[in-house]
């Protein structure tokens, strides 16, 4: 144990995910030791994300205003909206530059065990969404995992009888991976899902 | 890239050693989505810790005060000092409470590759302490490492012609190991150290 407010500080940062007692001690002495590091800004920055952060008002992202600057943005289509679970997924996706819609952050995966339900995600935000008759598609692009696949299941049932659209990513081999090293789950989805070279998807 | 000040924490949190970008963005979010986690006090204690600690004028341990608990603690013997490379090694030998007598940090070892010289470490001001007639020993606990090995040599050369009692922690089999996982180093060292059950030492 250290004196005083050494421990209180290793003790704050082992609350983090992923910092365990060890990596807080490190990091602790990193900030009492190096004398170039800015204690202030990190402090600043860390009140400042608390008191200025929120979720947009319309698709659940994290920005500084009310409505964020994806859903305010009138050059994106109105048209498509595509689901994610969690806010750095929208981040993963814009950085494909791919896609010109909209998002939906559910704010995590339906996950019964550890209590959450669909009352826990943000899915009447979606749905309320629909009213609205110009969206056309909705893209479910949550994690291909156990939680995220009952999420999507759940998702496609509440949706295909409102008559919209729906689709999910595609699964199959990663580009630049190697199929020998590629697991059978991962195998089986990219056979179910080929495509033809001529006229696309078979079904 | 996220907006504004998402990022600035993200990028903060970086700079932290051993939090690479995912992490540093699995923090942020953590920090964001938690409502329970208290960022105005990690904030506060980052900020107390940068304005309060200080490392004591006596022995460099980390503290609050100009000379730290342990080097004004009446009760602690005045004739023996080890020798650690940082306080992290000051906590680890409390921790055992095996050791009676003062400590001197180093704030590192030698590695001249990195510019960390004799005058880059606490050398002289454990010189000056040794000015005082009443330390009898000194106990180098340097890391088991080229760097400490380093700087132990360098130090037993320093302290010899001081006509002091100069000892090195043992080196050997760490107690629960198993010795054919030993590497040939600590197994060298646990048998040019080894101790005759009747009187001690071989020398």
């Amino acid at each position: 144990m250290y004196d005083g407010v050494v421990q209180e500080l290793i003790d704050e940062l082992g609350r983090l995910p992923g910092v365990g007692p060890k990596s807080a001690q490190r990091i602790a002495f990193h900030i009492i030791q190096t004398e170039s590091f800015d204690v202030s800004r990190l402090a600043h920055v860390l009140q400042t994300v608390r008191d200025r952060v929120r979720f947009c008002d319309i698709c659940g992202n994290v920005g500084e205003q009310e409505v964020c600057q994806i859903c305010s943005d009138p050059r994106r289509s109105q048209a498509v909206i595509c689901v994610v679970e969690e806010p750095k997924d929208v981040v993963a996706i814009e950085r494909t530059r791919e896609f010109k819609g909209l998002y939906h952050v559910l704010g995590g995966a339906l996950n019964p065990m550890n209590g959450v339900g669909p009352d826990q995600l943000r899915i009447k935000g979606l749905l309320s969404r629909l009213q609205d008759a110009s969206v056309e598609e909705i893209i479910i692009a949550t994690d291909p995992n156990v939680e995220g696949e009952a999420t999507a299941t759940y998702l496609i049932r509440t949706l295909q009888p409102l008559g919209i659209h729906v689709s999910r990513l595609a699964s199959g081999l990663p580009v630049g991976g190697d199929l020998e090293f590629a697991d059978e789950m991962t195998l089986g989805r990219a056979f179910e899902g080929r495509r033809r070279i001529d006229s696309g998807r078979v079904d």
